[in-house]
């Protein structure tokens, strides 16, 4: 772990390659495995409850975390970017490339952004090595999402005063294969944070 | 620590603000201070090198760490990037801003770039908290970094292969106040790394 002795004088040409400390060095200092968890689902449908629960649970056993919130980044890193279907793909794109540099730090980082393509899903997922991406599918269906409409969203969809609304004029694209699916008006916070943590125990 | 007990039936309208685990909570569990150490400077300066020897140090201290290359996330996030003076400037924005998620994460962060403009680090500088980013100047000279030229770089741009070379035909703004001062010249590796050091441990 020490670096090498300065040479007498100017150091010698720059080598950062066999100096670097790698991404197992990292997560080995936190015990534990890093991953990425993805949480996708309409809006509403309590993806960003659910990544808190998560995190309160993983930080109590000691577990090095992070949550990627698709609306928080939006007023920093994503700050230049619309909404048109352009920008949301790119928004997708930042949001994964920053959970890859997060799990190269060693982290489980948990993201969760409606994400409603299974294409851009497929590119995120496609950054990390096997095993270390986890689609979890948020399905509370849409008419329990537009009910609860914590955010008044989908009122101001439905009086159109929000455009390519997804689930109502911009389509959700369902994962055919997510590694776990949990719609959160048939169970309860505590249950589904359950089933989250199995999840990853057992991967 | 532990979530609310799931209600029966369907759950409650969407807190997550009340859950959040803090940027606090997460460095805790680190036993550290996050903060950002940005390392600015000419190309072949040594940035990268001394990036590398303070993590191994940093992690050899059980300190959880973090580098951000400029010339790294240019194969990830920021691909779309080109090299005219908008991108690079909008480059710099987006390693700031993971740069801050990362300190949100509870890191410790180095980051290592070129950043020769004055606005565009004070820019990074401001998305932090006091005593949260420490800028540290590589000061090692045009000279000595063209006599290097680790990359080559040096010598594509005197022979006008590349343009808009920083030192060449683009300005570096060096630091008024910078946190710590580093000429690779005449301070070795080790010398230069230990000096990062008590400059993290003052702070």
């Amino acid at each position: 772990m020490n670096e090498p002795l300065a040479p007498p004088g100017p150091p010698a040409a720059v080598h950062p390659c066999s100096l670097s400390l790698t991404a197992l060095e990292r997560a080995a200092l936190k015990h534990q495995r890093p991953c990425c968890i993805w949480l996708t689902g309409l809006s509403g449908a309590g993806k960003s409850t659910l990544a808190n629960l998560l995190e309160l649970r993983l930080n109590g056993r000691g577990l090095h975390t992070f949550v990627l919130d698709g609306d928080n980044v939006r007023g920093g890193l994503c700050r230049d970017l619309g909404m048109d279907a352009e920008a949301r793909k790119e928004n997708t794109r930042r949001l994964a490339e920053v959970a890859r540099l997060m799990v190269e730090a060693g982290l489980i980082v948990i993201v969760c952004a409606i994400t409603p393509f299974r294409a851009e899903r497929a590119a995120a997922r496609a950054l990390f090595a096997e095993g270390e991406f986890l689609e979890v599918y948020v399905s509370t269906s849409f008419a329990a999402c537009a009910r609860r409409d914590p955010k008044g969203l989908y009122r101001a969809a439905s009086e159109g005063r929000i455009r390519d609304f997804t689930g109502l004029d911009s389509p959700y694209e369902a994962p055919l294969d997510p590694d776990c699916e949990i719609d959160t008006e048939t169970l309860g916070p505590g249950c589904a944070t359950d089933r989250l943590m199995a999840l990853l125990l057992n991967k």
